[in-house]
């Protein structure tokens, strides 16, 4: 009757994802690069800034003209002239003891050196400044170069692209960005019982809430939904939908249908889709345990539990990282880990990882936050929906004592 | 020469944000509301699940039949029929002493209260199965409206939306989600030295590395950004731009000419729109001092450094709060904080706030990062780059010493 399986440890299920290959490189314009991930190293293609700039309003000069100068006895300097915004200081040269007026952002003029900021000058008369304070070579400015020398690394690959990684590409008129392709994520929700969410159930029928879930999930994590519907309980179909999946996806999410009985098509149904090999069927973790893995080429199929707090637990631990394998960064979990103190004793089963839903409280003067535990069936959302995080507690660990330091993986 | 402003601090700033009121509601369909914030309290017009199912697949029972059986003594049922998935329980009745074949998430028949597990349970001959653990009442069900009863709050405005709260909406049918409209911001680069990334600059010219980065930082705070390119230094233009820009936008942000210097536009444009409230020039911080604050109505303008380090860094503090009150979220940065330790002792002065990018690195068999600070003019981007995120030092520190605790906030 009970299908026997193997469980295996998170470790190891995470480890399957190794074998699996960021997906290949596609150009795209850098306004749509954000969070995306560089398929190559990015190189600087020129020198930036492209020229020595003035980080102040003042007045570019020969930084040994104004040595020793002090409010006492101030340098005197003719001013030769003005940079004007955009225009290129290479026109001008400065001879010794003469200045140009510049501005934030400005072009040295030949032969200066440095800039001495306007609060630190005086008018003298018509074409005279005096400066009361000395500047050193180099003094606000920005050498040519400076920031980005040519033919140096920019960016690696291994991160998602930030507002200021794509401000440096933009300085570098890098406007076509080579970054790994976005991860297509088939979903489909099994069982006779589902109705879409827009559909009233009729008696014995409830709406679909893993499709919506599930695709919302994928959305976050930075790749694109394809969320193919419910699919009732008929293995030809559900071959035949599951066939159509991995021809547009790069994995396909199915729901239900993953718990040991007599309406377990989804391994079946794997199993007879061409060149499939099944890597796992059931994990050591709570909830979530009756997970499948199999793999066909480079692509992913996963059978999910069927309640929809198994599956996010699951989403989280391993399709998540599977998606950032794909898209270059790595098969981590990539959710921030904040420290906390348990605000009751948890308890745990030796032998398997426990992912407990947890709320956090604010204490008044602690440091750290107190993780209350929400406990409730695992068909429940109201848990679900009141949690900040999950707790993770290793498999080697009988649960947790009351007012212990814990991780909480927080929810994105 | 130095027009002269008066600097108020950051908390101040921020302050000001209270009197700006959250955007109208906008009714948008479920799937595109992840990260949105509700408009208003979402209350459940029904019950979840609407009707009691069971969480397991087994026999659905009188639990009463069932007590005091063991695997010596098993309580002898009858088998009254199946609950097919899908199919309604409400048109069976369990007399006693019957059980119905049941599977996960199907609907109990009447009068049955309880659900035996498959694996506690043996075929007896056709018509009886022989259960051999007992069951309490209630036990692998969820009763009709556990999860939600009708009228229940199921979520409250303040929060935006996550996977599971859409998974909750759509079990209930609510596919229309009455919303905070998202913000609209307007980016503005000024400066005749500015050409866009995709141009090569001329001598003295330099790309604008500005708009590129603001429209990314607006995109992760979920808000729309609208890139009007850029403006040279023309009085009447950027007039005429600023005007334009408010018709479309919530909030204007013109990068550039926020220094004390002659051609500092910035304020004198804000002035001169009509009925604009000059809120604020200058706060006590560093980077950033020179930022501007307008309100036209219920729209925000802001003039922020031309810096992009300091630009990005008067966006954390300020532009993603304002963005964040106006999205129903209230005026918080929401950014992940962590803890570190400083790497090195970092000077810091009495009477601002300093914000100070940081690289963070794990040590070995220590829990907290050691956050490194990079320094570099804030014409460069190279420290933006390599940082983690920002270290923000009080107004009342003179500086942090190494290998204390300090907190980081992250950059998203």
């Amino acid at each position: 009757m009970n299908d026997f399986f193997k469980l295996i440890s998170p470790a190891e299920f995470v480890g399957l994802f190794a074998d699996f290959t960021p997906l290949p490189a596609e150009t795209i314009a850098l306004g749509q690069a954000r969070g995306r991930v560089p398929a190559q190293q990015l190189t600087s293609p020129e020198a930036l800034p492209p020229f020595s700039r003035s980080t102040m309003d003042g007045f570019a000069v020969r930084a040994a003209d104004t040595f020793g100068c002090s409010e006492a006895e101030t340098a005197l300097l003719t001013v030769a002239g003005e940079i004007a915004m955009g225009a290129s200081g290479r026109d001008m040269m400065l001879k010794p003891g003469q200045a140009a007026r510049i501005w934030t952002g400005g072009e040295l003029p030949r032969k200066a050196d440095a800039v001495v900021m306007v609060e630190y000058t005086q008018p003298f008369d018509e074409e005279t400044v005096a400066v009361f304070r000395p500047v050193a070579p180099g003094e606000n400015v920005i050498r040519e170069g400076e920031d980005f020398a040519p033919g140096t690394t920019v960016l690696a690959p291994g991160r998602a692209l930030r507002p200021q990684d794509l401000g440096v590409l933009a300085g570098l008129g890098m406007t076509a960005i080579p970054v790994h392709r976005r991860p297509r994520v088939a979903i489909l929700s099994t069982g006779d019982e589902l109705v879409p969410p827009d559909q009233i159930p009729l008696p014995g029928k409830i709406r679909d809430i893993n499709s919506t879930t599930m695709a919302a999930l994928v959305e976050e994590a930075g790749a694109i939904p394809l969320p193919l519907g419910i699919c009732g309980d008929d293995f030809d179909h559900m071959l035949a939908l599951c066939n159509d999946a991995l021809e547009q996806a790069d994995i396909l999410l199915l729901s239900g249908g993953s718990s040991v009985g007599k309406r377990d098509f989804t391994q079946r149904v794997f199993a007879a889709m061409a060149d499939t090999t099944m890597l796992a069927h059931g994990i050591s973790i709570r909830p979530g345990k009756p997970t499948i893995l199999a793999r066909q080429g480079n692509k992913a199929l996963f059978g999910l539990p069927g309640h929809v707090a198994s599956a996010l637990v699951i989403f989280y631990c391993f399709v998540r990282p599977l998606l950032r394998q794909y898209s270059g960064l790595g098969a981590t979990l990539g959710l921030s880990r904040i420290r906390a103190v348990t605000g009751q004793q948890i308890p745990s089963t030796i032998g398997r990882e426990d992912y407990v839903r947890v709320r956090l409280v604010d204490q008044e003067g602690a440091t750290l936050p107190v993780a209350m535990p929400i406990y409730g069936k695992s068909g429940l959302l109201n848990p679900l929906v009141r949690a900040d995080g999950l707790l993770a507690i290793g498999r080697d660990v009988e649960g947790l004592d009351r007012g212990v330091e814990c991780p909480v993986l927080l929810f994105p």
